[in-house]
């Protein structure tokens, strides 16, 4: 993906839809940037808003064309997969609940899906998109995107490789700050549908942000988990979800791990960070400054890897853009994510198999995180026993 | 800038050639994805090579029509400017020495400029090109990214305000490691145009680096330089330019500054850094973590201000497009400049004045950087004698 | 303790004794430096090791006079109690196994106890050192003296003070690595005892250095523990103590906690850190940068508030010694024990009330933490079940 | 020095005297918890203030004996010199002023001295002081303290082993905040004296903290300076001595450097710090953050080598005194000056050579440091001309 050296003719861009990202939204935004980042992609139609007038008005403003704007993504579903120059995958980036209904309009139209986390709202439609998207012709991307970043890459790569020998002990954490305070029940639309139970389903923080935190620790130390002992609180008084979670993970082989996610930490943005030791060496890793990766020997003094530096890898540098010490942030990480789904349509709608080296989160992966979130629901109400997932 | 919330129509993207950037090229991909990141323009002609054959299959590469691939800049400039839908802007970048006459070109027919820096590689191709500029119907942007960066708005506003009270002391630095040894007279294309005089101009470090810590001094602290001292030197043997810099600085006014830029520092990728002190207060920036502005007011704990967080002011806002705790970094930096660049060339061609709050670095800061390399390197020769510039 | 601006005349130096700390012991080394740099404390007789010949050599080491080198700490305790100016005070400072037996003939003398860490080996001689201490005349320290340093001394005036508000969420630990490999078994005397059950009790980590971050925890913000739930592994095989632990803490008045303790983190020293969020704001703070406490009030700005800087209180100025800038180490921290000490007996001695801002920990902290170790075993025994304490 | 292990028996202490230091001093306090800290000194005496009822009290404050509190250091030096137990060193801590006199009275009688710095107030003092020095019958150590630090033991260790290769690069720098404001003229002692040329000499924060700085990089690396251009600024209206001096440096075989010395820049307390780079290598090391040493060899990632942690050599752990991660701190630093004293004096009243590992600046080191004064004090005069030291 870097951008010195390249010599490959591009094909054309492929088609992208968007459901959901009208105005006021957020994220919706940010995969419209990431999307055109590594330009593998064209946003030409979208059913922007649940709402026909706000659709209408969101298509406008990012220069759809008129008859390419949906009051509905049943309809886009239906008309674009007629057109002969339909889209070729669509982003879905509603609030939680909508995502099976809508992802299912796709696939069995053999649209391809790149899926905002988590996977659905409840887990009886996780279980059901999985079943729909292994059965489709289709691919299925779910937007994990801190999976993109290549210092994760780099630390995949590394214990992949076998350079923290077996490992023992991850440490995971996400905390923020942004919900201390009562912040739904008025203007603030992401406070609003995020405590929502009947838009974002069963977990607060553990959902929005704990998901990520495990997902990371997962695809970073390949390890899978074996159960999980969970605490959640709901500090902000009349919140009806969890805002801060604390959970112990047991994960199968005999690793062990601790899980924190919170929305009521003072002084946290989007504090996610990840530390994995194993017998032989540590890892330590940490969002908001992700070009450096903290690698330490066992015995050895500790080693700064940067995003292009010396001890940087070729799996972090097939998904980085430019050299080091200029860093790249959360909108290229994202980007690779649609990158990699790009690779992933093209050698699909050619017959071929997916290349070896194309990396990313699947429904499979939507599913664990769904469980995760059940597993902690579960586990906390049962104060805190071991959950198997 | 930001991605929540935007209600506003976009106007169709205005359309964008290129001079420079084929297949080996590096700046030119950053070129590219900055402009796409806002989705402000379409690069839609390019003459990507000084070679005929490389810019043929570079153009293709990038997917651009045949017809609008062209073996030469004047080519371009001819039959774009013809064109009923050519190219609203051209961005060059080509190494230094080509900037004067392939901005020339443009500039003459009215098609606004987007130019790589330093200005050009002498100063009286750079006294030419500021006449050209101002006397020109165009909108001629230089590509001093960093000013795009938002903790260097807010630094700029703060300081702007009065925060710091009147400015003492400014230490700016930028020292790199990539030139330790030799590197040029190889394969390594970066290596080679850069530390070659009739390439890159008369400054080896100073103008590749140097200028970018002086005009971001500049831009942080509205300061105007009145003279300096340098003593400048080739470590490695038979460099013909500096790689290493020391600069004294005395402002008008009465501040003074240090300046040191540096490709032989190792543990140095893009150490860009800026520290501003007043009566009142100082502030720290590094551009290795942008993201982060430190403010001390005198008397007052350091405070860590961050893009999106709390203590942010509008400036920063303006040119953010994700919440705090997510990492922007060099790209989205760049892309402002783009931004930036769009708003002034809509205005212009809409014959509106430009918005106030439209900024970015001018042919005149260009010509600032050259009078500043010239200053180096006659001060380095007289014996770090005092320079008026 | 500030050595600025210091006009009050110094009463003679305290007697102290030391039992353990002879040749190739660690800790007692840093007791008779912590004790010597207020000057507070002068060393006059020793029991410096069961081995009456090392105890011997040592006492000479140490140019103790030679009718004051003991082979028994009994001895030493008989003795010195008779002496006309035989010690005010005694270090214990052995195997944790030993502490209850040597506190006990000092105690029942009068002859006050200054003992390190954790209370005893076993929560049975725990209980009774309690009783023992609290029905003496004596004064009774423990060094957990992480509590010492100036910034802790800081947190916790600011808790006190409610600038955090109601406290939500802790979150302790303390990573080392220095066990990751089979340590014990050979000449590493520290790993031979801390890892025996005989000499340290029931808890590897979770004593030796998850007692440190559990007390830290509870120092700081005044919560008292409810209940725990742990998993606690020994992950080098045959080893016979946890090398690392996970816990979940659930305060009286409804915060949650967690803990971690670990001997087998690559790339941690001593990574004592904690994280303290309450409803208005969060503190952090880390060991190994102990001058440094980073402070959020909710909806501001990070502030880095440090060692007698601007921000910086009563409570950290009163155990200072130099100004801000220039750091005091783990060592100071210590020392500030044996000041805090020399103030409560010399208090004692006067027949005084102890002054209201001397602070120390206690047997009860002791007992505390033997209590939370004795949890911890259990509850990871069983499965990690909820454990009152 | 580590106290692991110790298995010397240790010599009687030596017998220290003070002149300076009663109440209200400040370094006086930093020199006696240096002097106790590895147990090497007792204070047996002083002459504690030029007025005689204040050194009196200070005398009693600290509890020497009332017949060896003394009311000029003139009687102290011709009444100790003829006790059969009088003290074997002096030190002498009072403004700079004083420093030759006193110094004169101790070494002419064969005691020992330990010197604060800068050496003298005056250049000729200066000259005078190394002849009586070099001359007399006893060591003299001046404590530019932050030789003393592990890490600068680490840093200096590397580069004489030739692990950076030919020393290219070296930035120095020492800047404080403390004197923003008019603070002489009142009550602050500090600020008075150290801003009074008649007691400070001609340098302002050249003197008190640019010595510093010039010291370390030469005692790091081993270079010896050939001349310096130098600006130098009062920026508080009505400072008589420099408060901001930018200097370039030019060292002998062709290394160049920058100094910074301020004590107007808001946010930094003892900002003291040093990179240096050669052809193979970088090292950067931070006074505040006195236990981490940065090392980069060309090419590989950057390693932080820790006091007592892997990649730390024999130099660091012959003045460390506990293991890594439990930081060690300014007194720990300036104690190991004491100890280094301690061994050169006891190896001189033995007849003995001095030990090759014992390091400490000496008279010529502090004659260096008044050149590198005078030299920035006549260039700035001369317009930043060079000048040769």
């Amino acid at each position: 993906m870097s951008i010195t050296g390249k010599s490959e003719t591009r094909p054309p861009r492929l088609r992208l839809g968007m459901v959901g990202g009208g105005r006021d939204a957020f994220i919706g935004g940010v995969h419209r940037i990431a999307a055109r980042i590594d330009d593998e992609f064209e946003l030409v139609a979208g059913a922007l808003s649940s709402s026909p007038e706000k659709a209408l008005a969101s298509g406008r403003d990012l220069g759809l064309a008129e008859d390419r704007i949906y009051g509905s993504y049943k309809e886009m579903a239906i008309r674009e997969a007629r057109l002969k120059n339909g889209i070729d995958a669509v982003a879905i980036v509603t609030p939680n609940n909508v995502h099976y209904e809508a992802a299912r309009e796709f696939l069995k139209r053999g649209i391809h899906v790149i899926c905002d986390k988590p996977l659905t709202s409840t887990l009886p439609d996780a279980r059901k998109l999985v079943k729909l998207a292994e059965n489709s012709d289709a691919v299925f991307v779910l937007t994990h995107n801190y999976t993109g970043y290549p210092m994760i890459r780099q630390a995949r790569e590394m214990i992949a490789s076998g350079k923290l020998g077996k490992i023992r002990v991850v440490q995971a954490e996400y905390p923020q700050d942004w919900l201390s305070r009562k912040e739904e029940g008025g203007e603030n639309k992401q406070a609003n549908w995020r405590t929502d139970p009947s838009q974002s389903g069963a977990g607060g923080s553990t959902g929005d942000i704990g998901t990520h935190a495990y997902n990371l620790a997962c695809f970073v130390t390949g390890l899978e988990l074996d159960s999980l002992a969970a605490d959640l609180d709901a500090f902000v008084p009349g919140r009806q979800l969890d805002d801060n979670a604390h959970v112990m993970l047991r994960f199968k082989g005999g690793a062990k791990g601790m899980l924190w996610s919170s929305q009521v930490a003072p002084g946290n943005e989007n504090g996610l960070r990840l530390r994995v030791y194993g017998e032989n060496g540590g890892l330590e890793w940490k969002q908001e400054d992700p070009n450096y990766l903290w690698y330490t020997p066992l015995g050895e003094p500790k080693q700064l890897i940067t995003r292009g530096g010396a001890g940087a890898g070729d799996a972090a540098a097939r998904v980085s853009r430019i050299p080091g010490g200029h860093p790249e942030g959360y909108l290229e990480g994202f980007a690779t994510i649609y990158a990699e789904a790009a690779r992933a349509i093209r050698a699909h709608d050619a017959g071929e198999a997916q290349p070896d080296d194309v990396v990313f989160p699947t429904v499979q992966d939507g599913l664990a995180g769904m469980l995760f979130v059940d597993a902690c629901v579960r586990s906390s109400k049962r104060n805190g026993a071991w959950i198997s997932v």
